[in-house]
């Protein structure tokens, strides 16, 4: 059925370009979009998700963290059924694509299959995944992780949101979630019932653009170790008084630290292993620091990520002594501060195969590529389900208003989900 | 006359211990002492200076800066004079002998010498000198230049201290100084005849106290070569999505900037060369840098000092290469801004010598030392007088309460200046 498939998918640009329009004109900001997690912007996204799939038959329903399911029956509804997820909020004034394109991108195969007429193994259900963006709760995968049970701990009572201040439960319930039924009830989703979770999003990055790919094939998300706030202490002196030997340099000390960070990713390069490392803030003592005093202070930051979780294994430990040999050297001592962790989020090899060979029998031109940056797969994987993402070329990077996915590329990699759907789970 | 000079400097250990305890009572603060440049603590203590120095017989003039001369009238008082100078300002809640010290050595010397029943060949003037801390009105050997000449045009109008905002040509003019005259009036000091400026001040670093001797003889004042404004400009993007190859990271350059500096100064120490570099402010934009954020841009500040203008002359040539080599490779753009230049302090090589020659004579354990702050003889130097300095051991640092010079220490530095004013000029 592949050359029907290819030509039903490509018969549904108009509708797909027409529901990305409505969408933005419901969440328009004075630049951009913006959809809030558990806001206005959000709220609205899901009720037109949840409008438009009504108008294909769908079931619509939501848990108990406001996360939307628009479900198609299958013809055994007792087997593990095929999912179709992604946000639906954004940054501020972000892109109207990241996120919103994989709930799209469901409801526009399904609309394709049913052209078709098929009919489905089992359930095929499209999750409108709430709180994905952790800019507005300092809380990542709100959604996805109160649908699987995980929220961590507190949540709910502590995160609050940035632009208002207000905890996530009073959100959650002015949206129409129930979050004592999050924090007590048994999970929503039981991992052992979900055959796949299959995420298209736009690509954050430029690769695609890059190599001329419409599509990509994830082939694992980044995990990651973090230290938000690490620091290098000194000693402040007078730069004219203070010779070389007695200097305590916490400047030329992190520099060199940031160097060898740097280092170690040429290394992981050379051996082929997947490395990222940055360092985002970096700072000298606004209060004390002069052009000519030997700085007694550095704050940084260092992001490191990579999808082999060996390799964030064997930073974990090189990094502190890494900057202890520094420290020693150089008479300065780092304190690293707190570290995060975030494990890899493995794709489904047997799903990564299913994408590949879709991609040769429709004609779709798609790329390996990793993830660098975190999405809902991720806490899906994490929870032990069989996970896979494609990604959508785009032009200007996400979370701002140019991201430029076009509706061409849209329908090529909706041809691989609406093949996914439809090949024997 | 040697052991008759070394017992009549001693004799005045008492004299100086109540001097320096009857100027820190003038101008104590809240924690150690606050001389303002031309404000109430300098101004108490020029009185101070001139009260004492009446005392002993000397003849107290103000030049239109407010400069404070104590001058012991010579046998022939057209012969070129010998001076003694060194700021009486200090920096806020500083400590008691940065600058002072200077000033009193000079009247210490001179009443030794008195009471040898010494009379001078020409005229010895003690020069209490105003606002060489530029911390203040941001300009600095205020005092020097305008007796010399050569402050900078638009400094009586523009600069303004920091603590009031008040213009210098204001606050000269309430401290009994006429800023017409130094505007358009001759120098009051007319180089040629000036047959010495010696300079006793307090070491600010930790050298001498680190290496065992009382007194050091500087060989140079070192000239510097600053970037105030320095920018690395690379592009912002989430650190998830954008490979390495097209990264802009103004943080992974600038800190391999530095990096790059810290490697010439291993080179200058390698082939003897005499060099500082100090990035004291470093930092990404806190308006926009994050964790998962790539700076797109650092702010930076560089120092280089070397007491050989060559090498200086060389710096400024290298640096920007540097900088060029970096940003073409790392895809960013440096913006080193604008460049200010301070020409090296040379030491008059006779003065030196006799220096050397007394420390042998008198029994004081004097080293050769370079001068890696600024001082009121490097305005001297630079206007061709023969100019020579003496550092005085001194625990902890200076711009600090926790300054330690002790009385011994300043006995011995005196000796050496005592034995130069009565050597033959």
């Amino acid at each position: 059925m592949t050359p029907e498939l290819v030509a039903a998918v490509e018969a549904q640009s108009d509708f797909a370009a027409e529901v990305f329009d409505r969408l933005r004109a419901a969440s328009v900001d004075v630049r951009g979009v913006t959809r809030a997690s558990y806001g206005e912007g959000e709220q609205a996204a899901h009720a037109l998700m949840a409008e438009i799939a009504g108008g294909l038959g769908l079931e619509i329903t939501q848990d108990a963290a406001a996360n939307t399911y628009m479900t198609w029956p299958g013809r055994d509804r007792s087997k593990p059924i095929k999912m179709v997820g992604s946000h639906l909020d954004s940054v501020p004034q972000g892109g109207n694509f990241d996120g919103a394109a994989g709930v799209v991108s469901g409801l526009t195969a399904i609309r394709a299959l049913q052209a078709l007429g098929h009919a489905p193994a089992q359930d095929i259900a499209v999750m409108g995944v709430r709180a994905e963006e952790s800019c507005w709760f300092g809380v990542s995968y709100i959604g996805s992780r109160s649908a699987l049970g995980v929220l961590p701990d507190g949540a709910l009572e502590d995160a609050r949101r940035m632009d208002d201040g207000v905890a996530l439960a009073e959100h959650m319930a002015k949206c129409g979630g129930d979050p004592d039924r999050v924090r007590e009830g048994p999970p929503h989703l039981d991992v052992a019932r979900i055959a796949a979770f299959l995420e298209p999003h736009i690509e954050q990055g430029p690769v695609l653009v890059e190599e001329g790919f419409p599509a990509g094939i994830v082939t694992g998300i980044r995990g990651n170790r973090r230290f938000p706030n690490a620091r290098c202490y000194g000693e402040y002196a007078h730069c004219g008084g203070a010779p070389r030997r007695v200097r305590q340099d916490a400047v030329v000390a992190a520099t060199e630290f940031v160097q060898a960070m740097d280092r170690l990713w040429d290394k992981a390069e050379a051996a082929g292993e997947d490395f990222a490392c940055t360092i985002g803030k970096f700072q000298t003592d606004p209060e004390r620091h002069a052009m000519t005093v030997i700085s007694g202070e550095v704050a940084f930051t260092l992001d490191m990520r990579s999808v082999d979780p060996d390799v964030l294994r064997r930073l974990e430990a090189r990094v502190p002594e890494i900057a202890a040999e520094i420290g020693a050297r150089r008479d300065v001592r780092f304190e690293l501060g707190a570290m995060t962790r975030a494990a890899p989020g493995r794709m489904d090899p047997r799903l990564v195969e299913t994408y590949r060979k879709a991609a040769a029998a429709v004609g779709v031109r798609a790329m390996d590529i990793p993830s660098g940056a975190s999405h809902d797969s991720a806490a899906f994987a994490d929870a032990g389900a069989p996970t896979a993402m494609l990604f959508i070329r785009n032009e200007h990077g996400s979370h701002n208003p140019d991201e430029a996915m076009e509706i061409p590329d849209f329908i090529a990699a909706t041809k691989l989900l609406a093949a996914a759907l439809a090949a024997p789970a």
